[in-house]
């Protein structure tokens, strides 16, 4: 780290990574206390910038996609790495969505005249400085920090070496256009030349740093939870469970099940396992599997389902854990709804469950006994998601239960304050 | 540890701190179930048991005094750790106040029909397991309980070796209420037998314990802040301070100053600096500062302050970052009310702070731009209160960002869930 401080450009020889910190707490009250007019039009410099500097941006990006071919990274990575104009023009078109979006600062919360004549009010706040700690993927490094900047939060970014070149360039960009709108430029930081110093300071910035958000693998979130002092928004991954029930009207069964394996598969509202009550077993296995396979859906299942269709690969205890992302479900008979509850219990991340069922009594049971973010009765898992509920934005979705529990909004990304106005009142 | 588990007659020898921790998971899933009216009725049948049981908690209690008093722990903690017969009466009386209070789980915190038909609400849900690590007060074993069964939650304590043998019977006595009641007695569990491990455990439990609240001194704290990878809710150390601003007018000064420090001076929302805005000085330090000392405070002055009054103690550097919990207090003048917000960014736990003015715009000024937990004009810090803002109950009081700011109240130990309602919906 040394080294490398000493030979960038824009630092002194001794700055350490907790100055940047520093000089981000600072930025965040003045961001703290910009207008929803004054946010929006520093969104939308930020998202005309973009647009100026594709050029620049496309050349740090091929730096960034050399390096990864040379170093193997694999097409999938590579992918997600590439900038080229099209995605620049839809970054651009992101930042002013979230331009568009209702400013969650000063909300009212809650309010009321205390008994001694106190007008007492709590008040939607930013956090102050948000650190995102992610990987290679350089559009995030624009989502987040228009998201942040949105919310009245300064915000310090950790993104992965893979796309340090693009980065680098698209935080100078972000930077220039607040400074150009009178917006201190310091609440868009990097500290992505810091190396692990970096994002170790972020984790260890108690007073400096309010919030981290860690987005990207199991591994990643599994470090940032591990060592950070500071408090985390967990993102996490999505074991997600279709169980069908004795009653489930065959149409819906197959509907929701393909719905939420084939429409988007990468992703984490994606369902990975299916759980057929064995009263229906004979009635929906072999169409559900049809129809799966139709899609091009290879189904592990487990003995009882091998029995009702071809073409099943059996099953291990493994294809219950495993998050597939892919065109791949588990498939397994249970004897009743307790038992698919219970499995569920075991295996599930708490990320989303639905059950398709006609019985009224058990859709209650079901989403009132599964502790997950999101459970639906007759409904595709794809719903879980931000823009689906309507938030506009998409911070993320948290499977932990402490501050916000699946999809966060910008709201999420603020605190509250309580706020009391008297005239003299002390405390009998 | 090993050597504990062997010789706890309750223990088989391989039982182990998790354990108690999956039996407290388990149990969180029948009490999430339960009623308001079940609740209520296990809360007053605990109240009933402790009454009952007057003789052998107190009997207890005098083993750990013993062993206070010979291990020589001082006469205020002594005093915190006493139990007798009226003290116990209040803490049942305390379990039926929590028992009265509205039941926050299942409320609606927000709802709509989504696009597409599906009928989606957000609910309060209980968070599970709480853990719950703390020093020698033998009265939060019970406060601590019937606030987390109230909202629905298990609870898992890890009390002081020095309350050892009170919280033994304490928790003793709840679970056999609890059974009685038929509401299993794994919800209240404790780890203290466990020593250090138990506080390990609770730390590590990720998947097990779903939040985890210190409470008690700066340095546990900071303890379970920097090593538990389970989310925390941090209630924080209060320096408060109250600003009199140029324009403050003399009664409120003089009341709001006084009444923040002396009605009780060992709490957290007691003010420890007074910062005086140096139009204001001559006019009011003389007032202020002779109304303190005529209720015994000694006030640590700087020269300003000492120039206009006597009886002052010279102010150093450490008095401004001083939670004195006594009765002195510090004093500055300050020539701004932009220093007096420096001053307070600077040496603030971010608790509460208050303004006194006749001035609007600074009135506005401080309350915007202060960051912390609650922030008054015109009125005395003590309001920073569970009690005082109606809230019933006093969980605590958060100083961090995360979850929950300022006072706590019981839908502060709950999370909430997405439910949703389709009749077949799948995602375009």
């Amino acid at each position: 780290m040394t080294t490398d401080a000493l030979i960038a450009p824009e630092h002194t020889a001794v700055e350490v990574p907790e100055d940047r910190l520093r000089r981000a707490k600072e930025a965040s009250r003045a961001v703290a206390r910009l207008t929803s007019d004054e946010k929006k039009a520093a969104l939308h410099a930020i998202a005309d910038a973009l647009i100026a500097h594709r050029a620049e941006i496309i050349a740090a990006n091929a730096e960034d996609l050399r390096r990864g071919e040379e170093q193997q990274i694999g097409a999938s990575l590579l992918d997600r790495l590439r900038l080229d104009e099209a995605r620049i023009d839809a970054l651009a078109a992101a930042v002013r969505q979230v331009a568009a979006l209702p400013d969650p600062v000063g909300e009212l919360v809650r309010g009321q005249r205390m008994y001694n004549g106190v007008l007492l009010e709590q008040r939607r706040v930013p956090f102050g400085v948000v650190g995102v700690i992610y990987e290679a993927r350089p559009n995030v490094t624009v989502d987040i920090a228009a998201l942040a900047l949105q919310s009245g939060n300064a915000v310090v970014l950790r993104g992965g070496s893979a796309a340090r070149s693009s980065n680098t360039v698209l935080v100078d960009v972000m930077r220039r256009a607040l400074e150009a709108q009178g917006v201190v430029g310091d609440a868009v930081q990097t500290v992505d030349d810091f190396g692990r110093d970096g994002a170790r300071a972020l984790m260890r910035g108690r007073g400096l740093v309010d919030v981290l958000v860690p987005r990207g693998s199991a591994g990643l979130i599994e470090t940032v939870v591990t060592e950070s002092i500071v408090p985390v928004i967990e993102t996490g991954a999505g074991n997600v469970h279709v169980v069908l029930d004795a009653s489930a009207p065959e149409d819906w069964a197959r509907d929701i099940v393909v719905n939420a394996k084939v429409q988007r598969p990468s992703v984490c509202n994606a369902a990975e396992t299916v759980l057929v009550v064995r009263e229906a077993a004979d009635r929906l296995i072999p169409s559900v599997v049809a129809a799966l396979q139709a899609e091009g859906v290879t189904v592990h299942g487990d003995e009882a389902v091998a029995a009702l269709a071809s073409g099943i690969v059996p099953a291990t205890e493994e294809d219950w854990e495993t998050e597939y992302l892919s065109l791949d479900i588990a498939m397994r008979v249970v004897d009743t709804l307790d038992d698919a509850i219970a499995h569920i219990r075991r295996y599930s991340t708490g990320h989303t469950e639905s059950i398709v069922t006609a019985d009224v009594r058990n859709a209650e049971r079901f989403l009132d006994e599964v502790d997950s973010a999101a459970v639906f009765a007759n409904a595709s898992t794809r719903f879980t998601d931000g823009g689906e509920f309507g938030f506009g934005a998409e911070v993320g979705i948290s499977t932990q239960k402490l501050h916000a529990r699946g999809p966060m909004g910008l709201p999420e990304l603020t605190s509250t304050k309580w706020v009391g106005r008297g005239s003299g009142q002390v405390r009998g």
